[in-house]
């Protein structure tokens, strides 16, 4: 068994898709090389840019983080992070330090922002309250709120979140199979340009399979925090993410096949749904949203905050 | 346990849907008011149709004839069938038989053709053949051609099949899954009727799961022929069918919601797809065709007839 693209002898992966066994070098260039077609593809990076990239410290944000920066050492954009602290013992502090030990070594502006100076609350203190609900639904509402305000805050044009390929089609399953028509047109390598109060959030792994992003940290030995969330459970996601991989086996092209679906079909809607984007500012924050309240304050007010 | 509808203590089913408990009576009712709803909401039916039932004398087409025929009794509609013969040994007579017994007792034109009058092979024969391709790829296009042919000979002005909300489901998923975007726009209740050289085609059990009609005709005490196909084989629907099936334990009204999003998905899209529609005819049999050959008569070229 040889690298199907040198004659390397030292295979590390065989492509679920393709078939090709590759070596290490030659597997850490065609991730690479992916990576910057979809960026290119889908017109991610306008030359100018400074991206904010979601630096959570898990393997999906540190790849996005050290390919993006390509494009940095190029020139052709410039890079921040930051790095929501949710405020979960026993398992944020690693990925936090790890992130930062990142920035630090690409020299790049990055900022740590914590739910408890934020909103002095942490997770784990929401989720000993007797009313709360799921945590991901206020984790990712915060999450959002944060990473949005930052992007302001440190003038950047875009935000490159570390959504793989995986991430992205057991979203579209979900959403397909729920009916969910209105989430249907928010996915995709790049939100609208439309809702001028938000900067542009762009997905430059969307193409790249999960375990293949586990693959090229260990294969370029980056640092990484490699721990689940103690809060995350089985949820719908984990169902359909289970079916998608045992579709898989069989059929080792599917998720490709489904995204590609997918990117045809919201071409096609184009403005067949009508989308409201906000109109209003949050009485409480200032935030951009639809209601009086923005979907984080109404989360805090719940909560007494 | 008591029928919500109607007290009666003899309930036969827990509906999965809205979880109520039903009757014989009560259930027998709530199966053909929402066929009768579907057909009004999806304006399936107008008054002086004659309907072509494509009977194969399964549940699924019994409960089709049987629900239909509550409209040709109020003089709404006219109503005839067809029974395709493929030739299937120890299978495909009884099945035969119970469609004859049936169209006699309501009195409707019926009509049996087999694919070895038709084509001179039966699909026994062909699966004798060195050099043939899956039974079901046969199968369905001779059985659509010859459906198509009796609904212009008998003067249908539909075809009426009887797609459950599972096969419907199950198509609507396999196409997101392969991104088969074409046939996506096909599916529905009720097919085009933009290419005028095809009948409109309409799905009146679309929205009846599966396991509810065949409590119907146990219920109803219709005769019908259960048994599977001898060639039906463990195929991508297959799986695709289990993976739904495995969801929906959990999440009951998934197959609905799915079928929900679909249908806003299709409106959507509108003509956001291209749509060809076959301008020519093909030279061997004369019916409509894209090609030079129809796909039934490439097939029947390739197998020698």
């Amino acid at each position: 068994m040889q690298c199907s693209k040198c004659g390397n002898s030292q295979v590390i992966i065989k492509k679920q898709q393709s078939g090709q066994y590759l070596c290490k070098d030659c597997f850490i260039e065609s991730i690479e090389k992916k990576v910057i077609k979809t960026v290119k593809k889908e017109k991610l990076l306008d030359k100018g840019d400074k991206v904010l990239v979601a630096l959570s410290g898990g393997k999906d944000s540190v790849t996005t983080l050290e390919i993006l920066n390509s494009f940095r050492k190029m020139n052709i954009i410039d890079i921040c992070a930051v790095t929501v602290d949710e405020g979960i013992d026993n398992y944020r502090q690693e990925g936090v330090d790890i992130a930062i030990r990142h920035a630090k070594r690409l020299g790049i502006e990055h900022k740590v922002v914590s739910l408890k100076e934020e909103y002095g609350i942490t997770l784990d203190e929401i989720m000993q309250k007797d009313n709360h609900i799921g945590s991901c639904s206020y984790c990712g509402v915060f999450r959002r709120t944060i990473i949005n305000k930052a992007a302001r805050e440190m003038g950047a044009t875009k935000i490159a979140t570390g959504h793989n390929l995986d991430d992205e089609v057991q979203a579209i399953m979900m959403n397909y199979l729920e009916g969910n028509t209105d989430n249907l047109t928010k996915l995709g390598a790049k939100s609208s340009s439309k809702a001028k109060e938000f900067t542009v959030k762009i997905k430059p792994l969307r193409e790249i399979p999960e375990r293949e992003i586990g693959l090229y940290v260990v294969a370029k030995e980056l640092e990484v925090h490699f721990d689940s969330c103690p809060y995350a459970q089985q949820s719908f996601r984990g169902e359909v993410s289970d079916l998608i991989n045992k579709l898989s086996e069989k059929h080792p092209t599917i998720k490709y096949s489904a995204l590609r679906g997918y990117d045809k079909i919201k071409e096609a809607i184009g403005d067949g749904f009508k989308k409201t984007y906000p109109q209003s500012r949050c009485e409480r924050c200032g935030e951009p949203s639809a209601n009086r309240l923005c979907k984080a304050c109404t989360f805090l007010e719940e909560l007494g905050k």
